[in-house]
């Protein structure tokens, strides 16, 4: 079964609001196993959406119109789905009814145009609105040959979470096609394509799969789903999770909804310990991450942002002599941040990050992107000199990315886990 | 001009992820005067991307493909249109040069996989992608007796930027159409509602014009645009803004794409003075902001995260006895933490923030959301108690503008300017 969702409103197709309403839809499609194939977002036009209708009509089973239900001239959704199946359009009594007395309960008379709202498709039976005016519909029909469904609904959020619950939920459920299951990893610390490559045997192994391999912000999350009975559904999730995490080793920091923060977070306080950050380049970006977890306070001393020479010095500790041998973004200063950072807040485990974010700073012996990073903890300073691309925003996102990842690192990754 | 969007990647069609890029691409499209039609989300499945080009070439003069470009076997848009369009792939020894130094500086050598983003379309030329490593393209050929033109971009939103920028907007200029010019204003420190009840006889007498209020991180941003001439748009543009400039007064802080730490550290530089910060609930995100700022090191000289007592007390100087009397959530507290920053980093000014962000840590006398920020110069302390709903996210974020606004006023706000 294939799925195409179709919202339809000019308003989406402007610059500050995009469909949201589709992963609504989308999680209903999901839970039942019928894939979404496309989604589009259509202007309130009655060719182009004829031509949208056609084109999904054309590669899918499913087609979920939302919106275009209105009372305005704007609003063409059923008279496009008319023309385009060839059924005609009737007024129906019953929603006329309910919708002059909704208008009467609130004090107005019910303006002509509104009276659209009451067409319903002959021969056809609709879905009601319990909480707005629009009805919606579920029309099964021949294309080219092969069974469609079509459902519209209307655009308004909480009418269209309503009738998804009420009438479309049950009726994918009736299709009794299998239900599917997710699994999400998260990596850190390897590119896309080297992921991709140690992932060779498994892609292999598992072919028939899907898997997705996604990157944002530096990190990578794999996704990949299994259907069919529950146990097996898990048992066969569980493997492939194995088959990853032998490939990546402790890349792998966590699943879900996972971040890198929660992740060191619970495993200091599983050890009864705590971080004290002191940052350059990343000027709070790192404590801002960290302090974003709830309850972080508990393992968390706080930080210093320590952007010029001076304050790393007075209010870090950093050995001036090291600033002048090595330069401000080196592995001295960044050992010296981390060990500040412990010593001055009294922490277990000090970070620090130096480096030139850009776009200027940068020499031909440090570029813009070089970043050093270092993790102190009572008697041993680890340290990592990295390059990231990207301009000032991703070297500061991956930075600390990589400051978190060390800490993680420190604290003991258990490989398989 | 017609033009359809097209984002590539089954991770957009989930129940979680959905296609932001397009707005970007919209704003150009807007500005230079293209009607945008229709925009689509595909799955990384050959068959339905191929599908999806022919229907937006059938009704579209511009088609933008977004996606599809890396180098994993997903990634299928150069494969896809090579075979609808009927135009070779050819190795481009240039685009694999800079990828395999990309590599070698991050020291890693490129997986084999990586080779096909040097792929590039026989007989046509590619767009170089400064921060990244997969080429665009614009191709230009007939579809049906129709001059038609395809824009392919990676789906990485910053690389995607820096290519609409250079290459997509300067082009579209060349099409000279009947160009569309936007204003926008961004205003701080009231809800939506009070600006619209504010803005009443503005949205009166201008009721021709579309005007968008966009709420977004606790900022309200007004956008409102206007064709024809360029100088007759403009003046009336700048109508409009005095209008509103009238309504709102000095909660207008700027335009454009102006921040509201973009705007204080300009202020800062005119004055040749300088700020530090001291946080706590906000956890670095203050500090974080403002060194988003490129060249904010001219006027930041750093921050202390001090999210325990002790830490306030040792790292910031705040006074014990204003901890222990009035707790760390305190007017005082604020105080001290803005004149501790101040004269701890030898800055013209301090920030300071503490609050409580949530979810736990709240009473009844100090519920979740309350947030005191002060802002200290030489020989005056400004401060604010505010309470903000929403959750610990919003909370934040809301606590960083209320304290990045109460600086620049501090400053000296020059109303209608």
């Amino acid at each position: 079964m294939r799925a195409a969702i179709i919202a339809v409103g000019s308003e989406m197709l402007g610059i500050s609001k995009v469909d949201t309403n589709s992963l609504e839809v989308t999680r209903h499609l999901e839970q039942w196993g019928v894939g979404l194939v496309r989604k589009s977002v259509i202007g309130d036009h009655a060719a182009d959406l004829a031509h949208e209708l056609r084109s999904a009509f054309d590669g899918c089973d499913v087609v979920v119109v939302m919106g275009g239900l209105g009372p305005t001239e704007d609003d063409v959704t059923k008279e496009v789905v008319s023309g385009t199946l060839g059924i005609r359009l009737r007024e129906e009594p019953e929603v006329l009814a309910r919708m002059l007395s909704l208008f009467e309960k609130r004090g107005y008379t019910m303006p002509e145009t509104n009276r659209k709202q009451a067409l319903v498709f002959e021969g056809h039976g609709y879905l009601p609105n319990p909480r707005g005016t629009a009805p919606g519909f579920h029309l099964e029909f021949d294309w080219s040959g092969r069974r469609r469904h079509l459902w519209i609904f209307p655009g308004v959020p909480n009418e269209l979470h309503g009738m998804l619950e009420a009438d479309f939920g049950p009726w994918l459920q009736t299709l009794g096609l299998s239900r599917r299951f997710w699994r999400t990893l998260r990596i850190v610390g390897m590119p896309e394509s080297l992921a991709d490559e140690k992932l060779k045997a498994f892609y292999e192994k598992y072919r028939e799969t899907p898997v997705t391999i996604l990157a944002s912000r530096g990190e990578l999350s794999l996704h990949f789903y299994s259907t069919g009975p529950e146990d097996a559904a898990w048992a066969r999730l569980l493997a492939m999770e194995g088959a990853v995490r032998e490939a990546l080793g402790d890349r792998v920091y966590g699943t879900g909804d996972d971040t890198l923060e929660l992740v060191v977070g619970r495993m200091l306080v599983a050890r009864g310990e705590s971080v004290a950050t002191a940052e350059s380049c990343t000027g709070g970006l790192l404590a801002g991450r960290i302090t974003d977890v709830a309850g972080s306070s508990q393992w968390f001393l706080g930080g210093v942002v320590a952007y010029s020479g001076d304050v790393k010095t007075s209010m870090v500790g950093v050995d001036p002599a090291h600033i002048q041998q090595h330069g401000e973004v080196s592995e001295e200063v960044a050992r010296d941040l981390a060990t500040g950072a412990r010593r001055r807040f009294g922490a277990s485990w000090g970070i620090g990050v130096t480096g030139i974010a850009g776009p200027d700073g940068g020499s031909e012996a440090k570029p813009v992107g070089t970043v050093h990073v270092a993790v102190a903890s009572r008697d041993h300073v680890e340290h990592r000199k990295l390059y990231f691309a990207g301009g000032r925003e991703n070297v500061r996102r991956f930075a600390t990315n990589a400051a978190l990842d060390l800490l993680r690192r420190g604290l003991g990754v258990v490989v398989g886990l």
